[in-house]
């Protein structure tokens, strides 16, 4: 449902105008205030359909309200991220069941505010209504100087690397957003960037389409996170908020030791080439192999 | 639930630091940007709790998708209006149930594409999620170069006159945001402003706790809207989004000249007086009367 919509939206809209330089379609919108550019994004997640509450059960996110209230802070500053954003302030807006009540919902907060205390970001506002189910919906506003520090999903260039942070398949309860090393990948000339919360499978795919290249990724080189065995799984599991960066094979070593300086891994999964715009990934014999199967659907 | 829980959440948040000139416990947040201010809301609404679409039923308000769409940016942009705030960018997140499905939610977007353009506001980003009932959580950005252009909830003074735009009681099917009412209330020297979408009598106590003083109105001076009969309803239906100001007795003639050229009426109900920090109502013999049975919880 979700991509359709989205396109039937962004078609009824009128053009946005030159104060916005990003619009609909990237991980973050970008408008240009006074001197400044404003990096927004939104992220919303709802009981029963992004997370369930701490009951074992197997699917989406399952944990404390806590754990829920930082995922979903997390979600949304995973997008500044990806954009090479310096993260500022977070809305709130709440949505509150009966059977949560205002302890869960509390312990939510307390969730969302760890973690912004963690990464310099201010929570300056929101709303509080009902709801039928537990409900957060994260809007996250970033800073940058110049629109050169900024980078988008469709900047791809045929020959250049493509590179991942961090481990893959692992779905930490408190995924921390590469918000550092997606300045650092930023800095050293990434051509494009995308946060991987969908799956690496889904989300290379969405640089292939913006970019018109293809995104040729080896399952072999992608790096596990612990216990996980399956890279079909570790490819298209999601709730990772690692990054994918394409770069030119010059900026490698720089992008390499940049990233390093956080603690973060970076790891070489694959290259851009031409043809039909998207993602292909190549299985142990160098044969593409479809993930279709995997492709999780909640 | 929602304004003990509001301040339970406000009372964990660290301190906001240097950046945030207003935050939590106003019509919106102001952050410092460069040499702008950037003024941020976020309003939500959840079917069966805040609207229910056209069947006919009583209790909160009732349109098509199209209407709810409207409804959603005009509450957040109301926030902008209480605090003389221009409109920049709109952000939301649509929860979508299955019954609705992707026609009421375009059409939700649509009601919400048309509000925007009346009003000069881009809808620059958003979300798109699974929910079980249609809700949308939208996060509106205002713009303003000077913070003495921007009115809170806490400065209106002993003596000053209370005013409210347009008519009471109507709960307009597509409300339309005092934008330019409240930039000019602003330029006029209002020292408060707040939206009245959850009623007067609820707003005007808000305005009266945060100022530490008694805003006195009189029942009989109130404007009602078409076929709106009882003064105590008018008072405190809510879903009105007018504004109520609080203005020195020399600047009333301005602000009158000011919001007549915008096409509204603006009506003085009373006055700022020494008391317990909140409102009063005084009916048509001058005796102070009580709201509570008319207090709309839905």
């Amino acid at each position: 449902m979700e991509r359709s919509l989205i396109q039937s939206i962004a078609a009824t809209l009128p053009a946005a105008g030159p104060r916005v330089v990003r619009g609909i379609g990237d991980d973050a919108a970008v408008v240009r205030s006074g001197g400044k550019l404003c990096v927004t994004s939104v992220d919303a997640i709802v009981e029963g359909v992004h997370f369930r509450l701490e009951d074992g059960s197997a699917g989406p996110f399952a944990g404390s309200p806590f754990d829920v209230g930082w995922r979903a802070l997390a979600g949304a500053l995973s997008d500044l991220a990806a954009m090479g954003a310096k993260p500022g302030e977070a809305y709130i807006a709440l949505g509150v069941s009966r059977e949560a009540g205002e302890a869960q919902a509390l312990e939510l907060m307390r969730g969302a505010a760890e973690l912004a205390a963690v990464t310099g970001t201010v929570l300056a506002g929101g709303d509080v209504v009902e709801a039928p189910v537990l409900t957060a919906s994260v809007t996250v506003v970033g800073w940058a100087q110049d629109e050169r520090e900024l980078i988008g999903r469709d900047g791809a260039r045929v020959g250049d690397l493509v590179g991942v942070t961090g481990r893959l398949g692992g779905r930490p309860r408190r995924p921390r957003p590469r918000l550092e090393e997606g300045r650092a990948l930023a800095r050293a000339g990434a051509h494009a960037l995308i946060d991987i919360s969908d799956g690496l499978a889904t989300d290379a795919r969405h640089i292939g389409e913006s970019s018109g290249v293809c995104l040729e990724i080896e399952l072999e080189k992608l790096p596990l996170g612990e216990g996980v065995e399956s890279r079909e799984l570790a490819a298209t599991a999601g709730e990772d908020y690692e990054l994918c960066v394409c770069l030119a094979p010059d900026d490698v070593e720089r992008a390499q030791g940049q990233v390093q300086m956080t603690g973060v891994e970076l790891t070489w999964i694959g290259r851009v080439r031409q043809g039909a715009p998207g993602a292909s990934f190549l299985d142990a014999r160098g044969d593409e192999c479809s993930l279709e199967g995997f492709e999780h659907r909640w």
